[in-house]
């Protein structure tokens, strides 16, 4: 059903950008978990709007928690928080019923829904959604490191500037401190100010920027994932699509791999100084049949720039049948990219939290 | 459920590699759908190994449908198919208990299931069950093109040769007819001896080749696929990543969208001269908000080597717990790809014909 | 999941007795049904407490819609409604983790649970739960009944008195319209004085009453319902053992069907003055094979006694591992049955729309 | 989905009466779980038609695995079981499209199918599907008693004559070896006697009869079962009622509770010789708030009388529009309930199977 995800551990996200209230019902949490709100609201602060690269709409993001925890730990019962919308102009968007903005859901969600379909802020196809779903991703990730697992995510490239990327063999816990310490999602300070550069330099031209987020699970007990249709990759990929403006995603070495001969793209196996077995290379991202190997979960996904530009586009008026230009006005991010890397480390958190339960690791 | 896809229409896949039998149970297609069994044949036969590129284990592939059609008829039943396997050699595998294969689902699915796991040729790992899954895929496709829908694929890169790619804003029905006719499944034939060029030297070498397939879906009505978690990408990019050796998948402009402006990526709008709104690129790979927009649903997939290859590889011996090398034996295909364009048109179309009786479109 | 039911119209309800909140999210109403919510207030008015037989913990049930609905109409996006827990008195029920009451879900719940159990209430297994079920199926009846399909239910008997029973073959409109008028959900009005005079001389007793209800589908179409595991019965007897203190539940002559022989309880079919097939009796209760005949749909559930008593009862205290005895106090309803009515009715509304979708009657 | 039941342990049954083949694919059944097939065989013998109490048509009712088990261990792959239909005379029923049988599926399928519905020995609605079921649960079993908990039922009543019921707080191992030994599923010897002889002389008559079928679950731990929504009543009436015939399931006390007191039909509990908590009655059938008390779960299903009788019925014809009358010829069991027994038993393995693999028991 579109408006949830998951078996065993399952979110129900609900809300449009400008409707009263967003939220998510999550449910599955083992009964007995530590659940500090505090952290999860720092994981959520990330996502919330603020700063020079962000939109100009603020919104506190404060949830409430009405069901589901009680003295700090789960209940067993559904997990239900709530988030109001404040800062709402609905004003904004009330043409473009008739004037679809390019890039955007409009055109589809006028042609799917008819004139019920609630438009203002773009409905129920808002990056706003992302706000309960990081609420869902930021307790899973509690749940994730008391089984040993982290996931950690942050902007790979940017307007043509890279970061460093993770080391795929043994990502390490001072790039995951230095990603949340930044106050800008990368690990080398230099690309936060390099990137940040780039956006404001779209900004200034009413344009906007796409990007790639890597994103690793560290930490992931081989045998997690599910044959043929439940993979580690295909219930991840289903999750990160799920993020406005993902258009992208591949793991290990990825399309890459596509270039490679198998004698390349095999990862040669040994014994480590401990027994275990080791990859001396990942380039399956720590997947194979779709299992999980032992090895880092590493993907990428590809953010496609924010569709609401401010320079003149053509479009079509849906009411006058003519051909016609929009400058998109409102409240928008130059780059969504910032925002996005606690989306896709939520989404990636659940669908990882999912397949644990299933396979009964949890 | 791992073996299972899809909510209104779904398939449920079972066998291995050298099980009695492999099938597919095909629940949700309307009563009264005309089914072809024929054509599901010529299909299923594109993915069928045959020819120099391909393995030498030789599977006709023979299904028997046990239910569900009746005089040529979808009756409302569950379709049952059933194929047998007949040239299997066990004896083949039986070391790699010990001594997984890199790059193969070998050590994941040991430490998952345990000395239980049945490895005879990868077990329910192999992509042999690509087979049930281009069954159900060649029902579906008979389902969609009575609906005006059609899905086709073809191998875009290969050892650094490329084929045509579609026509992203008309992909042509000659093009469909080429990459069937072809007996190699490339626009161009002059694709088809350069890549074959490129695989029999792989083989000769005792390696392989990765590439990357690319797949349209044409006439796919605007309106098409369900919000937040169920969007036209996420659940094709679920089917898509259950056929083994996929590493990667992107929409459209996929991850060179990453690198553009929202200026560039946006696709302007305009009305055609039958008065119809259609985009002027179609970078969106036709869906936004995860919804199909009625222009052609475009992705590109990643596919890694073959990692069964004759050069010797290091990997580890899990009884000696030694290092150690190996030389993978058995019959093999040096590139998987012309095989997996089918699995892919298969897992797309599945996953097309599920969502359009999701929206209720059929 | 145990928080969600349904596949294509699913509702998902969170919360528990003594919660900041508890609410419903309703994914799948389509888009520009229009739907009243004063009405659902005054279905769910059927369930809140209330008058001499209920508890005396008053809960207005006011419902705040967050989502979903938009100028009267659903939006197509996930309908969202949080009601406050109010008139909370969480102390009345500390002790119950040491010594579970008799007949509650206490013992069972610690058992699962542990410690963190939230027990205030009953927690998550407290009949409060039906007031968002009441909140998911008013909106679902409104939905229903655009398709022509009524559904009402009424005590057929407690504590010995009975009610008249709908036609079998023709549930009359007046019959619906008295069950809501009486302000006791039952078609005489008798019926209304003698139970309420039953349930009273129980609650002087310091004890409780169970009875029997009986639900009505009018107007279903033939067809509805699918084959093997989702046949009405099924769908509809999971909804309904969701509502608590629900124990047993027949279709049409139910358990006296397993005493006729089959001359007997086959219903014999006839055109009549319409020229539409139907049957002379109704001992299916409108299913055959699982699917709607076209008949009424009929059933009875059998609800339990509270279990919350004021008499004294033979438990077991946890904690000093002693037999003990215990008496329920707090605020209780001698017999739940007046207000399980409308829970019962939501269930079975929800049930039959979610099949209307899956089999696109709707 | 209508031919699959369960989440994390689920079954898919496909085929109908005349099909070449019926069969099921159990998919979630851990690696490495001892499977003995020729047990599985002799729990599907009790369903296949035998004796005099039963349709002439025989069904020898082999299967053949092809997937999932090796050495006989579950390999961690879907269990695949097929059957050939071989005792076949469609010619029976070719007339059934235009003359509906009374109390049969016959009429309800033509208006959900049109003119593809395979009507040949009532298609996929046929009590033969339970044959996949009695396989899936014949496999369940094994799994359960791997983890102590049996299940078992019997005939309680039929014709009016009653069986010796299950001890609700103890149900021995010597009444289930008898139902097993007496070739009839009863537990008094006498019973089988008398209710033969009710079953000839309604055969005689060219009549059926119906019957009451006891359930235990005996061994479940506590704490099995979801709350709301996927109680273990829930989820084992949802199993039960797919099993054709059945028209009603009460837990416990079932509708006898209905008209009890609260102080009645509340099990007291205490701490047993062993220091256990236990109920001195078992009014609840082992379930409260839907989770699993330790207890003893119990429950009864009313089967109907076979509707299929040569005496002649009132009908109508849908090609000439008039009313007639049907005598229903072919091959029948004048009472399905020696067979619904296994069928039952099954529907309950598999429900149960599922909710301990869903709640972690497993």
């Amino acid at each position: 059903m579109s408006f949830s995800f998951g078996s065993n551990i399952r979110m129900t996200v609900f809300g449009g950008s400008h409707t009263a209230g967003i939220g998510c019902v999550l449910d599955g949490i083992p009964a007995g978990i530590a659940i500090d709100l505090d952290e999860v609201r720092a994981f959520m602060a990330r996502r919330a709007p603020g700063g020079e690269t962000s939109t100009a709409r603020a919104e506190a993001d404060e949830f409430e928690v009405l069901s589901g925890i009680l003295d700090g730990h789960a209940t067993g019962g559904a997990i239900a928080a709530v988030i109001r919308n404040t800062n709402t102009r609905s004003q904004d968007y009330s043409g473009y019923l008739e004037t679809p903005r390019p890039g955007h859901s409009d055109l589809a969600a006028i042609l799917k829904y008819g004139k019920h379909h609630d438009i203002r802020g773009g409905g129920h196809f808002s990056g706003r959604l992302t706000a309960p779903l990081c609420f869902a991703g930021g307790v899973c990730l509690q749940l994730l490191r008391a089984c040993g697992v982290m996931v950690a995510a942050h902007i790979l490239t940017l307007g043509g500037i890279a970061d460093k990327a993770f080391d795929p063999l043994a990502p390490s816990g001072e790039e995951f401190a230095a990603i949340e310490a930044n106050g800008f999602p990368v690990i080398l300070p230099e690309a936060k100010a390099r990137m940040t550069e780039k956006i404001l330099a779209a900004k200034a031209d009413g344009d906007s920027l796409g990007g790639v987020i890597e994103c690793v699970v560290a930490g992931l007990p081989a045998g997690v994932g599910e044959p043929m249709f439940d993979s580690v990759e295909a219930v991840i990929a289903h999750a990160v699509f799920s993020v406005p403006a993902v258009k992208g995603i591949e793991f290990g070495a990825g399309f890459a791999a596509a270039e490679m001969r198998g004698s390349e793209n095999n990862d040669a196996l040994f014994f480590d100084e401990n027994g275990d077995v080791r990859a001396r290379t990942n380039n399956a991202g720590g997947v194979l049949g779709g299992i999980a190997t032992g090895m880092p979960v590493i993907f990428r996904a590809a953010v496609k720039p924010t569709p609401s530009i401010s320079q003149s586009q053509k479009t079509v008026n849906l009411k006058t049948r003519e051909n016609t230009q929009i400058s998109v006005g409102g409240r928008h991010d130059p780059s969504i990219l910032p925002r996005a890397v606690p989306a896709i480390t939520a989404a990636a958190a659940v669908a990882i939290a999912d397949l644990m339960a299933t396979g009964r690791f949890l």
